[in-house]
């Protein structure tokens, strides 16, 4: 298997674009990833696309295909890769694939989703197609009621506060406050953020991430041949992917995150490294409380205890284990289909020294999380510094 | 890049499949695949789902990890792959470079559409999505109305009537109705074709394929390992994949299907092999000009001639190069997201001799051509007997 290395990265800043359709914003991000990369005059081999719901929300199917076409990379092989808001790191994943087998020698791996459009409601009932149809979608399961559900059993079991969802929503938008990307750059309040609208009991407005336009890119080539374009390429040191019981009701234990724990050890074995070995983190925070159990999951903090290393700052920008130094999905935004892309985009400015205001001191590796469905297919990548 | 063989395969019936859901199907050709494998105990680590429109017409999103869960294939990777019709064929690709990469040893790949509970006029309109959506779409360019013009310009330029066009249909009808899973089991006449209604002129009802049900699977592993679970393994000798222009009339010339020359030209090179070599062939006729159109674009006649060596009974089950000894779309049924699969399925069989009255006499190569959106993105695998 050939090591494969990330050498250009793009995005469109995360919001509600108005004006902008989905293929505008994936050719704007497609088009500043392969500037960045230097490689405008070469001949791409594949193209991926992450997008969830491009048929659902505007009309549109093939739209790999459609992107070839805007951007003239013909005849690069051309595929969509769906796998719920874990879409953008399938993506990824299967452009990695690509390069590592041999048959592709550079890939262009694009995310994206265009959601403002669509009512609030809409969007709630196209997300919820991914739960159990029979078991969860047909009863009214939505996602953010099971993040409730889940938010209650933590509470109870391990004494979590809604105070300590608050305390993660203050810190992203506070990251998010210095990502001119982020859809939402505006400080908030441990008060403001426990005083706003409850949603799904105890899940309130500010526990949970907004509805957002967005696209992500990444150019990949073999690393052997990374250093010919680019200084500082980031290698995809490690890929991990696991599905899980569909319905959160029939696991074994609710709380316990399984896909995350079993994609992280698949990561960390294939790059024969540790949590500890870890400098910045990305986690699919769609619900405050995820971002909490995922840092247990991959295996940066012990069970139940996630909420403390919060509280004691550890996950703070300039704490021990920076976690969502893009804002995370709370402030920078989720377009569904972008965000497993957006979150290697970030890390790869992170691992770079790229960041700006927010920007890691002397991060070398990294870890991103991706989430399908309710956690039942995650999707996790391990980047590393290759100089 | 490690050698890829196929060691299992299995698929639904094609029709009108009432009373079983898009997941019934899918589980129902899966497990026949790993049943045929011999399989059933092993822990698979990738799952691929090719599938065009799951969301849009049956309101289901994350379908390979609802597969997942209804097989109890946990913790494998799984990923959705939508490339327009060529999903299936897209899927069996990314399923090839997962165990090609040496990532995954053994992978299901499946392919599968629910189409006949929606009306013909919404499954009209969302296969015309992966059309050009402001060059095309909007001035209700549909797949029938691209077909037409380009059997026009066949007329015009080549001296194809209407005929050859009755002969594909005819040939492909007594195929089917030696296939147990065809949608359409019944002969016809060259009459009978010729005096169906007029769907797009001069496209009649019996040059175009139905609307079907379907889902097809493969069991992949190495090569190496092939023998152990196998006594007759298929070798993925070559895999093509390329790109074309997404308005047709904005192509260098609308009778070249560009995109089908480049596929077959890639997946020839990588297999070491020429059209010559190929003893039996399955190509997407979704209206029976793409048959000759991709008979020739494929390498196997020359351009104008294919619908001659249709005439000439070339092309026939007993003829020197068999093309759709299945029934070809036309007859088994065109379920977008399961054909890609079902091509490589029937081609399997061929090739291990299994195919019963429609058997290919020693046929030890073969080549499947999946055709996306209206050429601009066409899938082409050549298949080899290991043994």
């Amino acid at each position: 298997m050939r090591d494969v290395a990330i050498i250009g990265c793009g995005m469109t800043k995360f919001g509600r674009l108005e004006g902008k359709d989905l293929m505008d914003i994936l050719v704007e991000a497609s088009l500043k990833a392969i500037e960045d990369a230097g490689v405008r005059d070469k001949e791409f081999d594949a193209v991926y696309v992450g997008n969830m719901m491009a048929g659902e929300l505007v009309h549109q199917t093939a739209i790999a295909s459609a992107l070839v076409d805007r951007i003239a990379l013909f005849p690069a092989a051309a595929d969509r890769v769906e796998n719920g808001p874990a879409s953008g790191a399938s993506a990824v994943k299967n452009g990695f694939l690509a390069v590592a087998s041999g048959l592709a020698d550079l890939v262009l791996v694009a995310g994206g989703e265009k959601m403002t459009s669509a009512d609030t409601d809409v969007i709630t009932d196209l997300v919820s197609t991914m739960t159990h149809p029979t078991a969860e979608y047909l009863h009214g399961v939505t996602l953010p009621a099971l993040a409730a559900m889940l938010t209650r059993l933590y509470m109870e079991r391990y004494g979590l506060t809604e105070r300590h969802l608050a305390m993660v929503a203050v810190k992203n938008h506070a990251n998010g406050l210095k990502n001119p990307y982020a859809h939402i750059q505006r400080a908030i309040t441990i008060e403001g953020a426990m005083g706003s609208q409850l949603i799904a009991d105890p899940i309130r407005l500010y526990y949970t991430c907004p509805i957002s336009d967005g696209a992500a890119a990444l150019v990949l080539c073999s690393a052997d041949e990374a250093k010919k374009y680019c200084d500082t390429p980031v290698r995809i040191a490690g890929v991990g992917q696991a599905t899980d019981v569909q319905s959160v009701h029939e696991r074994e234990d609710p709380a316990v995150l399984k896909s995350v724990r079993l994609a992280a050890r698949k990561a960390f074995e294939m790059a024969k490294l540790e949590p500890k070995d870890i400098d910045v983190v990305e986690l699919h925070d769609a619900f405050e409380i995820l971002e909490i159990v995922q840092s247990e999951d991959c295996g940066f903090f012990e069970k139940g205890k996630g909420h403390i290393a919060v509280e004691e700052g550890v996950t703070a920008l300039d704490g021990e284990l920076p976690i969502n130094p893009s804002g995370g999905l709370k402030a920078r935004g989720h377009p569904v289909g972008a965000t497993g892309v957006a979150q290697i985009v970030e890390l790869v400015w992170q691992l770079r020294g790229e960041a700006g205001e927010r920007q890691v001191k002397g991060a070398r590796r990294a870890l991103a999380c991706n989430f399908g469905g309710f956690g039942n297919n995650t999707v996790i990548h391990i980047l590393e510094r290759m100089d």
